[in-house]
């Protein structure tokens, strides 16, 4: 099963993910880790937080069909390496995506029984604030950031659900629900052995 | 939210719609009672388990049109009385109906938007097993749902949900993590007022 968890910047996707992972091993699920060639921000990690590349090592990598997704955000370019995706998938494995909306979109098209879940903050005001405490970005990106919002909005019908991230808790318990339930489909239902014959 | 959960005779389908409602008074969940002509079982309670009705009054409520559905179910008539339904969806309730298969798929229509969950035993042995242990059918009545279940079990794969049903804790915790996975759906959303301008 694929997961795709998008939302905002600042929406507290990363946050949401992490603590999925963290809380539910026994859900045996697989995060995803995308590529960016964003500088990396204090405290990030490469290959945990995202493999950072040059400009040039990302378009070699497009041009290979190295990538689910990719687009650019906020002028810099970020991508879904198809392998290690393709890979958990065949292995059977649950992979989780921590994706932007146009990007989860287009995967969606490539594989239509994904699980997109788009977690949006409680208004417009806490955004904002979340934005300017993260600190990492400057006045006029935060103005950029929100302005984009209404744009990231209105594609949001598309998912399959939605979620307002108020209480981090309660938004990783209804992920955790959503992926047990996406589990129980009658569409990924299989008999047990004891009622065939 | 309407929530059917239907599953053949000795799925357990009354014991988990009983503990959904005494685990999670927080869901807010409102038990609908069907009617039937089925004489009662011991410890069976009129209006709590079913409305206990002679054949003479149950054909009178289907002339009047009081059922959303209803059939003849081994002999006895079954139905689910329309009024305290559509009256409990008015007030914005979420209702939980233990029905047959047929019965679900006849609400389905009315209510497209109506959430169906099918339980199944863990094997046809653990069925058999479980209708005679209950005492309450004739050995040839037994034999008599055990054929049945086959036609049901074609039917189930028009649902949305199927679980298996084998422990009860865990099959309770998935209905709640399904009903708490259908509030987040895309098409029920409504944005916060915080993202209103």
């Amino acid at each position: 099963m694929l997961i795709l968890i998008s939302g905002p910047s600042g929406s507290g996707k990363g946050t949401v993910c992490a603590r999925l992972m963290e809380n539910f091993p026994d859900l045996d699920l697989k995060l995803s880790v995308s590529a960016t060639t964003r500088p990396p921000r204090p405290g990030e990690v490469h290959g945990r937080d995202y493999f950072f590349m040059s400009r040039e090592e990302f378009e070699k990598l497009v041009a290979e069909g190295g990538f689910l997704e990719w687009a650019p955000i906020y002028g810099y370019f970020y991508g879904t390496p198809a392998g290690p995706v393709r890979d958990a998938l065949a292995r059977g494995e649950s992979v989780v995506l921590e994706i932007d909306v146009q990007g989860g979109l287009q995967i969606k098209e490539q594989f239509p029984d994904a699980v997109l879940i788009f977690l949006i903050p409680p208004s417009r005001k806490v955004l904002r604030d979340r934005l300017i405490s993260r600190g990492t970005d400057s006045r006029a990106e935060i103005e950029k950031r929100m302005i984009w919002v209404d744009t990231e909005l209105s594609f949001m019908f598309r998912y399959d659900y939605i979620l307002v991230n108020d209480r981090l808790g309660d938004t990783v318990f209804k992920v955790r629900c959503i992926l047990e339930a996406e589990r129980s489909r009658a569409r990924r239902f299989t008999l047990p052995g004891g009622w065939r014959t």
